[in-house]
């Protein structure tokens, strides 16, 4: 029977168990906006942070990054904290950086152990992927290893390989998004979902994105989705929907499914229209 | 483009066009828990009341019948009336009547005019299916012709095959309901629903029964899928939700969706990211 698989942080799972994670994403230009931007997400109770650092003007001061990061750690608690560079080439900001030194960035963040996981692409070169792994995993630190496309959906085949590859890349949890160019597409992206959670021995985050993606942010978990990105005050991708409405629709959504939530196969059914 | 079609009763679209159509089903055995069960159904201003007429004991006698048609329209006014006697092999409860009883009962209610739409199963004979239409159309009610399968769910092929077969057959709705043995199946449905959308001329009313199933309740009418059926105040088939829950599910993914709710193609999607 499949099972949901969710984020473990220090051997324990992450909200109790509870699925989906809602995780609300950080976008804050200085210091002061994203200190303010976690201490709004807190009070709004999300199971998991992200401080997106690409949005972030000093990423080039490593001192203030990790300075920035403990604040944000120490507000967003127990809520656990994901860092994120997201580049350029799968949606994320420019920086002024180059990719040896996001890895510099990335080794430094993980040894100050300032954050609980850190999120770096697939797409990135095994070497600068083996250093982060390396760096996250000696420091106790979980990885998500990440593929997005903004402009497209692949096959179920395709979306398959990413996760698994992801998972032979030495990731704790295996992300993809990627854009609906229609509702079809996102059936494909639930379809390799639900396989994945058979298959895979990690935990797995996906969601299509848009407007019609919005449907894999609401009902993606019960497919095998571990977490959902909401808008805790700002979005980060297209098609984030506010926590609140996350919050919403996940508590009627377990009250229909009862036992059934988060497994994909049914108990026998009751006898009919008595 | 696929755009979801919806139920027209005298020329008009139900509920002004909003979709989805939200029909609370009436399942007393007399007269007397029926009307209480449509004056509390009413409450909630469901867009649909359907009378599962096999529930009512004096099913034999076409006059009361007939009356308590008539104050149960007037009842659940201006939600339209669907009359449906589901057939015992399709998951209905059993009743005293023979199918030429069924058909006669059908042809009683149609010329009295006292209901808006009724339903007939797709697996009935041919000679009593045109003798329903013809009722139906001759009284100027619009007719649903249904297919259930309370054991799984067809193939993808299969369902489209009832879909399509339903509108050969002169329906005005194509109506199935399944039951998922696992959220593949799921998935299947909603393939098809989106398939049908494209195809059909006709709306069409589709759902995946059970705990899994709830999904497409709560969802489908995103595939394209214009009815979905709530407990108003008891439930006919199993995975039911509360209509309450149904409108506040409605309302936070017309929220998400905006321009797209009811549309399959995606616009033109915005720089990402900023």
């Amino acid at each position: 029977m499949g099972v949901t698989r969710t984020i473990t942080v220090d051997g324990r799972p992450a909200a109790g168990g509870r699925l989906p994670l809602l995780c609300a994403p950080l976008v804050g230009r200085t210091a002061e906006a994203v200190l303010a931007e976690a201490a709004a997400v807190a009070a709004k109770g999300p199971d998991l942070v992200e401080w997106r650092v690409d949005f972030f003007g000093p990423i080039d001061r490593t001192g203030e990054v990790i300075a920035v990061a403990r604040q944000v750690k120490a507000l967003v608690a127990p809520a656990p904290l994901l860092f994120t560079r997201r580049a350029a080439h799968e949606g994320g900001e420019r920086i002024p950086l180059d990719e040896s030194q996001v890895v510099a960035l990335y080794q430094a963040v993980c040894a100050a152990a300032c954050v609980d996981l850190v999120d770096y692409e697939l797409s990135n070169p095994e070497e600068h992927r083996a250093a982060i792994r390396e760096a996250a995993h000696g420091a106790g630190l979980g990885l998500v290893v990440s593929f997005h496309d903004f402009q497209g959906t692949p096959s179920f085949e395709e979306l398959l390989d990413k996760l698994r590859s992801a998972e032979r890349a030495g990731a704790d949890v295996a992300k993809i998004a990627v854009m609906p160019q229609g509702l079809e597409d996102v059936l494909t992206l639930l379809s390799a979902t639900l396989r994945a959670r058979r298959e895979l021995g990690i935990p797995v985050i996906t969601m299509s994105m848009g407007a019609h993606g919005s449907l894999t942010r609401l009902f993606g978990w019960v497919f095998g989705s571990c977490v959902t990105f909401g808008v805790g005050q700002s979005a980060s991708a297209p098609g984030q929907v506010p926590i609140e409405d996350l919050r919403a629709v996940n508590e009627i959504l377990r009250r229909a499914l009862g036992d059934e939530g988060g497994c994909d196969e049914p108990r026998p059914t009751e006898a009919i229209g008595k």
